[in-house]
């Protein structure tokens, strides 16, 4: 994904070394997993983002790695524990380490690194203030995580989507931002900005992996490497699925209908599309990437403002299906 | 295990009720089943060490309580993991949070309260380097647990049991206390010492618990609130039976065969007893008895000095059988 910027690619190949170094010991079972599945690839979106913001002030890799890290490793080790709770077999095209290793390492890799996790917030020697936005921003992801996860087979309002996604992506996504200008010393209008941004993007973000569910099929599914309308079948309503039984009565009952055991997927995802359901889920997801355009807008022109807008645009594109 | 001491009781209370305050939210189920795991008692041992160590300084609430809560937190967070980990149904008494609403529910609210751990520290203002040693005693737990779930069914040495035992319950024991006399002010060589008591008191800790596991019967279970024998039942080797093979093959081969799926755990538990190992795991746990009370002896006379002293001597006493 950042392989079109040099300057970008190196400073994650370098934070991944960085990474890595922090799981040195080669007897320990809980270092070679947790190596395994940080070398196992990933966007890198939060930190990535943390170390875009990073470069509006006084960048360093000193500053930033320690939180760049932090924000990675933490992640992981959510993915660790989704995968639990999913039942997922494969992560990023690997077996997942709930699939290789079982539950019970599944629980203590995650828990390894979110441990680990807290070791490298502890080297950034950040002020007790940051420490706390991290810690709420954990908290957040924890409480939508499992909101999301007791709401299954339930219809939740567009309101009640947007909450759930700002805990479970945008409040993360937008403290890397905060923090990563934060640690280079942006003037604080900066540091908020950036942290708006992060929301924002985070919330466009989700919407498009929403649509990317919905719209894979099993010719394009390994690309995106999970099951297709894996939400649907998981119990999850999906904000084109949300805004589609809006206004159609027989959607709505058919969806009902499907978490109770009876109908087809596949004429759920049909009848969301003729109601316009995808189009308007589009149209939500790009006011947000408007807003996360007109804030970059707002911060001083430069190379890596141009690859945050690039990568705001790069949330607008659609996946090609695999030719057959 | 605190009635006998007024004052000590009065501080664990408010600090219970100041633990559950950090868990508001009626509406949230997370809030909800995290309080009622912290409402099911346990014997608040990290927090009660930290302020046991506190009081040798200027003491406040105010300084200890974000510590000692964070303390609890954490270690209440492991014991909902470890539940997972080995199906157990119950936990002080009360269905674990794992049988009565699922390994999905025990693994987020485990990671919950690790969220609201760091959430606390981040409130207490300690210093990067003591947030450091926090986060290393969290990690020697972690290589602890994992080390001792893939070593399951081999027969390790007395070397390797403490290095098991320290890393498991002897460094977040040594940083509770080191911790607890840290945050008031004490001076840096009463710091040192009351870090090693905690370890020494975690050493001979679980030593008493291996020796309890073993000498538990049905009738006296109950008391303990686990099943008897459990140890060697998931194939863990405890101390009085490592040093029990030491010199008697027949015994060694009786427990490899166990773990082989033959031969009966109670003939072990009286070939352990008969080779003196729960004799030689009591001396060894005396001897960290009396490294703990020869620290205490050089630290000032003082009622919460007292304290220490008992718990440490508490240690020793053996589990009666509750009469049939």
């Amino acid at each position: 994904m950042w392989d079109k910027y040099p300057f970008i690619r190196e400073e994650v190949a370098a934070l991944e070394e960085y990474i890595l170094e922090k799981f040195p010991r080669e007897g320990e079972f809980l270092d070679l997993v947790s190596k395994n599945v940080i070398n196992s690839g990933g966007k890198r979106l939060r930190p990535v983002l943390a170390i875009l913001s990073a470069m509006f002030g006084d960048y360093s890799r000193e500053k930033i790695f320690p939180v760049a890290a932090a924000l990675e490793t933490l992640h992981t080790a959510t993915l660790i524990h989704d995968d639990i709770i999913d039942n997922a077999e494969t992560r990023r095209g690997q077996p997942s380490v709930f699939s290789k290793h079982g539950i019970n390492m599944a629980v203590y890799t995650g828990d390894y690194l979110l441990v680990k996790a807290l070791l490298l917030l502890s080297e950034a020697g950040l002020p007790t203030e940051k420490l706390k936005d991290i810690a709420k921003a954990m908290e957040a992801l924890c409480l939508g995580e499992v909101e999301q996860y007791l709401s299954r087979h339930r219809l939740i309002t567009p309101r009640e989507y947007l909450k759930r996604i700002m805990r479970k992506t945008g409040i993360l996504l937008s403290a890397s931002c905060a923090l990563g200008a934060f640690v280079t010393g942006c003037p604080e209008e900066q540091v908020r900005l950036l942290g708006r941004f992060g929301m924002y993007f985070g919330t466009a973000f989700q919407i498009r992996d929403d649509l990317l569910d919905l719209e894979a099929t099993d010719a394009n599914a390994p690309e995106i490497g999970k099951p297709v309308v894996n939400d649907l079948k998981e119990g999850i309503v999906t904000i084109p699925v949300i805004l589609a039984i809006r206004k159609n009565d027989t959607l709505r009952e058919q969806v009902q209908n499907y978490f109770e055991g009876m109908g087809d997927v596949r004429n759920i995802v049909a009848g969301v599309m003729r109601s316009g359901g995808h189009e308007e889920a589009r149209r939500l997801r790009d006011r947000y990437i408007d807003k996360c355009l007109h804030i970059l807008e707002k911060l001083p022109s430069a190379e890596h403002r141009k690859v945050m807008e690039d990568s705001v645009l790069w949330l607008q594109e659609e996946v090609q299906p695999i030719p057959a």
